[in-house]
């Protein structure tokens, strides 16, 4: 049985008591080692890209080449303050009589741009915050119409992120939102921050806006949590920064380590290649017993399957590639899906975060002398007891308490824990080939919709006979007119007995 | 390729045309459907405990059993009539001054009577909506300090439900939501509704509460959508539930057809079948194309794998059957995982949930003649197509709009679909044995924690030590002897090198 491994200037324990078998690979993590600090002397680490990995400069950056070190230092104090001044000042700075305060926070972002920021705003948020925190993460009309017209826009800051500037979701999130400040007749420059590369499209349209924070080429999206991306939008909020990247800075000292047994997040790999006998053979499975890290999941899933889901190795080689993540929180899933882990196939390995501090000193008894917080771990521990004797691996973080400086270091250990099964399994951990590929597939959408709206007429024909005409596929064709027509877009619908008898034609401008 | 089939009175679209491949089981679709006729006309459908299935008599109580149709009939009448009430009452009914209204719902309940509630009350909520729902749905005492802290007491409702009575976390949410009352010096009685089975301890409990409504042992948590469960917190909240059961009701007239081809639920059930090889080899990821309904993966994730999720067959052999289901929202996710869907192992399908309907009439246009709803159509087809083309297969629902008819569908779809193919894969799909073991096994360590507690002496001890005195695993033993350490709870710790050389040693109660 492996022992209770703990960080103990942090207090963060590593249980491995769980896992079942042997650390896989033990004589390849000091190669894997090797490429780590090659990495952070800013070695080419991301090849495919031609760039330097250099998030963990953000959080020391005495490590960082040295022309870098005044810009991550300057960028910190920047942000600081811009909070700062945001916090003091009133709303209104012309009417005297008024004492508004900027009170709401709305991010605009999407995939690295808002999952370390909305991960971080629940995980330490609390009701009495300085700011309320809110996200426009899609291109979705409706939803952005929801958190839009729940906001008073007068006392509401815009954060637009954006790392290249050009990400067509949030470009889309920017443009209704200052739509929706024009409506309501108030100034939205002096409202606006953007954080982004220097010299990008979202860089110059906020020549004028309040502030411009710097996004850099050498930290990936996934990993930009300790950069302004994931800093500023805390800061406000009124969560302690600093304190976050101590513990990331702390995690990182115990990662740089080269002994295995007192490096915590080479061991979490290793027990990663030996659950996933290095090919993905089973999923993690992700149950924080605190109900404020239930997006760590959502985070995971980024910082874990976009790094590590690769169709080619660094030879180029086929090898398809990935470590699927899901999960919510305990003990409510255990009343959801828990019963497909204990029961179902072996598919999966748990990773089990839990928190000694209960978080509420007031609890009230539910039977004599037992606490509503003696269940949450009784929950958690007999969970990972059932599961052992169906045979099921699990993996258990646990944290002293919830604060800055644990998240901090929970996400450092998770970033090199993801670099070094990358470098064990032979893939480059750091690019995202994939994505690229469906933006590529929504533009060619986009231009046949508009072949599609321009081949129909003013005779109703199906979508497969205005489909054969541009050479689209019937029921991609049915979609895109269907949809056109429903929200009158120059396209009018006589339904048939089924979609592809439905009958399209032109429909005059409303 | 297989066509579009849509339920034309629903405007709801079956998309199986990227499925690859043909659908399975096809010929034994006709048993599963006659199993399925069978379990509504009050066949004991649910062996192991013994029970009728009968969820789908709540949107069409002509089908119940006769004795069942006034309760039924009744149950929803009760939850109209309460519904009013509390939209008309005054607070404060005594102050002629005051027009306070009850304008917070907080729910308790976790699993089948949170999950159900939770999906509704995003997908169908607006800002302006007559009560905003907040829910506790475990026993974290953070997590429960949280909401309560965030809410004023006084024009809060407060909606228990629990079908057993006895859920642990759910009474323990009573129990601080009560203490919470109290504090703040606001009845509680008043303002407290219980949804349970009647004679339950909630049942009793709530003896002298504003109201109880009853739940019934024939239907099951996960599919209580249509019960009190769900129907009275979308009813507090603003939403047209009756709406919503006529969209289940006539979704369940599709799939109450034989013909497969006319049979939606079948199609999709046959589709699983061919796309896990009626055993677990694909997981089913949820996408659906609408911020509001990121929440139906989690939804599905309790629907698909509580009920299918099962270790024996019908027959009492070990199949370890499941299907996974995770997901939150596209086109968000593609800048999260969706790299690896498409890069990595051929270990899923994706189901897209599009929407016709953009749900903003308002839209800027992005570029010229494009809108974001056009970008979020032409993600999902792209996303859709480069998955296909890295041959991984999807199936896609389209809604022509979300609203409660179109959700009742959606929920009576997966209902049905779950029911065939865990006859086709030959198991019980309305039980969930696993989740006893869990809680069992909870119990136990509860038990264990009081034995470790009772057995710290004044002495400075290791877990290890206390532990080999109650014949506890030591790194259990430390878990537990740490948390009440970190949490003043009778035991201090004196910490040591590593977790396994703390010193635990008796503490005076504070």
């Amino acid at each position: 049985m492996l022992p209770l491994w703990r960080a103990n200037d942090l207090g963060v324990v590593l249980d491995l008591t769980h896992v079942g078998r042997p650390l896989g690979g033990v004589d390849r993590f000091p190669a894997a080692h090797a490429a780590m600090l090659a990495l952070e002397a800013g070695a080419i680490a991301n090849p495919d890209e031609g760039r330097q990995v250099g998030h963990y400069w953000l959080r020391a950056p005495d490590l960082a080449p040295e022309a870098l070190q005044p810009v991550i230092r300057q960028a910190l104090a920047d942000c600081q303050a811009l909070t700062l001044a945001v916090h003091r000042e009133r709303v209104d700075a012309a009417d005297p009589e008024s004492d508004l305060r900027f009170r709401d926070l709305l991010v605009l972002g999407i995939g690295g741009s808002a999952l370390g920021p909305q991960f971080i705003a629940d995980a330490l948020g609390e009701p009495d915050d300085r700011m309320r925190v809110h996200f426009l993460d899609n291109t979705d009309p409706d939803g952005m119409a929801r958190v839009l017209g729940g906001l008073d826009l007068e006392q509401t800051l815009v954060l637009c992120i954006s790392k290249s500037g050009g990400t067509a979701e949030t470009r889309n999130a920017l443009i209704e939102t200052q739509a929706a400040y024009t409506r309501a007749e108030v100034d939205f420059s002096s409202r606006a921050i953007a954080v982004s590369g220097e010299g990008s499209r979202l860089w110059t349209t906020a020549a004028g806006w309040r502030a411009r924070v710097p996004m850099w080429d050498w930290v990936g999206g996934r990993t930009s949590i300790c950069s302004g991306v994931g800093l500023l939008p805390m800061m406000l909020q009124g969560i302690d920064a600093v304190e976050l990247l101590a513990g990331a800075g702390e995690m990182d000292v115990h990662t740089r380590r080269p002994e295995l047994d007192q490096n915590p997040a080479g061991q979490l790999a290793l027990a990663w290649l030996a659950l996933t006998d290095g090919r993905a053979r089973r999923a993690m499975v992700v149950l924080p017993y605190r109900d404020r890290l239930v997006l760590f999941s959502k985070y995971l899933q980024q910082l874990v399957m976009e790094s590590l889901g690769k169709k080619l190795d660094l030879q180029g080689q086929l090898v398809n590639q990935g470590l699927t993540v899901f999960g919510n929180k305990g003990s409510t899933d255990q009343h959801a899906y828990v019963q497909q882990l204990r029961d179902g196939p072996d598919d999966h390995f748990v990773t089990f975060v839990a928190v000694e501090d209960d978080g509420y000193a007031g609890q009230e008894d539910v039977e004599p002398g037992v606490v509503s917080g003696d269940y949450l771990q009784g929950l958690w521990m007999g969970t990972r007891r059932a599961l052992t004797e169906a045979g099921h691996a699990s993996i258990t973080i646990s944290l002293p308490t919830v604060d800055a400086r644990r998240i901090g270091a929970l996400i450092a250990l998770y970033e090199r824990a993801v670099g070094y099964y990358a470098t064990l399994v032979g893939i480059n951990a750091y690019h995202q080939p994939g994505v690229e590929a469906g933006k590529q597939a929504a533009a060619a959408v986009l231009s046949l919709a508009a072949s599609l709206a321009g081949a129909v007429t003013d005779q109703g024909q199906t979508a497969g006979e205005i489909a054969s005409r541009v050479g689209a596929d019937p029921a991609e064709a049915w979609h895109i007119l269907r949809r056109l027509s429903t929200n009158e877009r120059g396209v009018r619908c006589s339904d048939g007995a089924a979609p592809l008898s439905d009958r399209f034609s032109r429909r005059a401008p409303g």
